[in-house]
């Protein structure tokens, strides 16, 4: 006698829920061994039309749902344990559901993040999509955004402003070759949750938050909330091909690229003698990571300079949902 | 450089995240110490509209929301831990996420469930809420839906009914004198999860669930799910004497009441030798529960029947999203 709702979650759903934990899917709740380690929860919801856009492939709707998710556990130096979803969805509909359960899964598989549980609800809104993720770290082991020191080097993974730049071209905002804009709307819809760098910022790094609203703001929220400062070296922010090429045509795209978001990299300081050995690890895990500037004492906003030293305003600094 | 984001969270949500586990609300993850016991989830989101009236007071819906992820984690056996609040606002109306905050903190406050974390974003479309919750039960002791057998005892907590009559006059389709109308509608706006009797049921039960979606349907869904059916006494179920009143008027009141849901209440299955020492400890957390059947064999659909004997036929058993 499986209601409408039932039989959604079992068609879709329930091959991805492999996870002893999930009971199947077929309880009231999920749960997770108990052992030694912290568990770390992070929660990230995405709305159609204003996280995503409503043409965008419900694939990789799917995997951005998730990835957020996943970033946060990385950049907390969390080992991903699996997650909870709930869809509020305006009708039934098999051609975005099939495609969706199908880029979800891949994505739980490839990151050995389970589907453990959920909810499914109708809304008459905007299609919905909240996740709850959970990572372990040893016993107080997660790493905050509150304890940056002076003198901690500040390392960004990846490349920074590709997606925001993304975003600019499918809004009608800016224009550029072909392969330029292919490669910046993939990385917009797709970000690349820096899973593998997990271990060595939960070794390495002194304070550490990934960089979801722009690098610019996220960097000055870290700051603020360890009552430091911070000098960064605006030559050193490492860009892509497709980036550095829209950024040598005009400052616009270069404030995007900082300020706009969705990068999903992971924004840390370290400690001048543990740095190396930083490097040496992210590079075994595949990820690579770039210095872009220190830690300073201090309360005033993070200072951007150019290479001859001389002081870059960012007019806005990321993106706020009000 | 607080964004409106985070200004609302610091005013309304900060207050509420009192456990070290929150980090304040200043990371983008919260954690959950580790140790022996297992960490029950379970996730439930309400939309306006759909699973409350858009007049309904907030403080009321902010206990609903909280109060339905409550009520799953006592079915399991489990003891609160705390929650993650997703909201999905159409814009910041103060008037409403005052009384919002102060009607989740005094319950988190009331249940030891504290606030851990959450995301808060925009919506075009309705409200909605999406909690995730954590509970603990001692290793391998979450109390699954799947287990239970013939012979067991069929029990449920409180009185069946009331919020689904509640919405039944909220909705104008039913009448009734003032005082059972408050009675049935308050039930309606703000359940009373079994918390108290999660101990119990962790230690007594065979199978449990809460009822959400009407008793007769959540019955035959804890069946199909152990393999089993049952012999229900429509006689034995427990109604308030609001609910009481409307069923001597007649036949739908009844169907309403057991299948109406929304009730928040404990169904379970205990084996005979235990059941005395699970009333008495229910008692103990001052909390009814009354047999009302027994499991027996087969895979048909529980039977109802009344005093002497005869087949109850219900036109329906549960509600149903899609």
């Amino acid at each position: 006698m499986p209601s409408g709702e039932d039989d959604l979650i079992a068609r879709y759903f329930k091959p991805l829920a492999t996870d002893p934990g999930a009971l199947g899917l077929t309880d009231d709740a999920a749960f997770l061994k108990g052992g030694g380690d912290d568990l770390v929860v992070t929660t990230d919801a995405i709305v159609e039309g204003v996280h995503y856009l409503i043409g965008d492939p419900p694939d990789t709707i799917a995997k951005k749902a998730l990835r957020v998710n996943l970033s946060d556990l990385a950049a907390k130096g969390a080992t991903p344990a699996g997650f909870v979803l709930t869809l509020a969805l305006r009708e039934v509909n098999e051609q975005w559901l099939a495609p969706f359960a199908q880029g979800l899964g891949g994505d739980a598989a490839m990151f050995h993040c389970p589907l453990l549980g959920g909810d499914t609800v109708s809304t008459p809104g905007p299609l919905t999509i909240s996740i709850t993720a959970f990572g372990r770290v040893p016993p107080g082991g997660l790493v905050k955004r509150t304890s940056a020191r002076p003198g901690d080097r500040i390392v960004v993974s990846g490349t920074i402003g590709d997606a925001a730049l993304g975003l600019a071209f499918l809004s009608g905002k800016m224009t550029a070759d072909d392969a330029a804009r292919e490669a910046l709307i993939g990385r917009y819809r797709v970000p690349q949750p820096r899973v593998g760098l997990a271990t060595a910022v939960q070794k390495y790094a002194r304070a550490a938050m990934d960089v979801s609203d722009g690098l610019a703001g996220d960097l000055a929220k870290l700051c603020a909330a360890s009552g430091v400062s911070a000098a960064i070296d605006a030559g050193a922010v490492p860009f892509s091909d497709a980036a550095r090429g829209l950024i040598a045509r005009g400052r616009s795209a270069f404030e995007i690229a900082v300020s706009g978001g969705d990068d999903y990299e992971i924004l840390c300081t370290i400690p001048d003698e543990r740095l190396d050995a930083f490097v040496k690890a992210a590079g075994e895990a595949g990820v690579a990571v770039t210095p872009i500037g220190r830690i300073v004492d201090g309360h005033a906003s993070p200072r951007w300079s150019d290479a001859e030293g001389r002081e870059i305003v960012l007019p806005r600094l990321s993106y706020s949902h009000f």
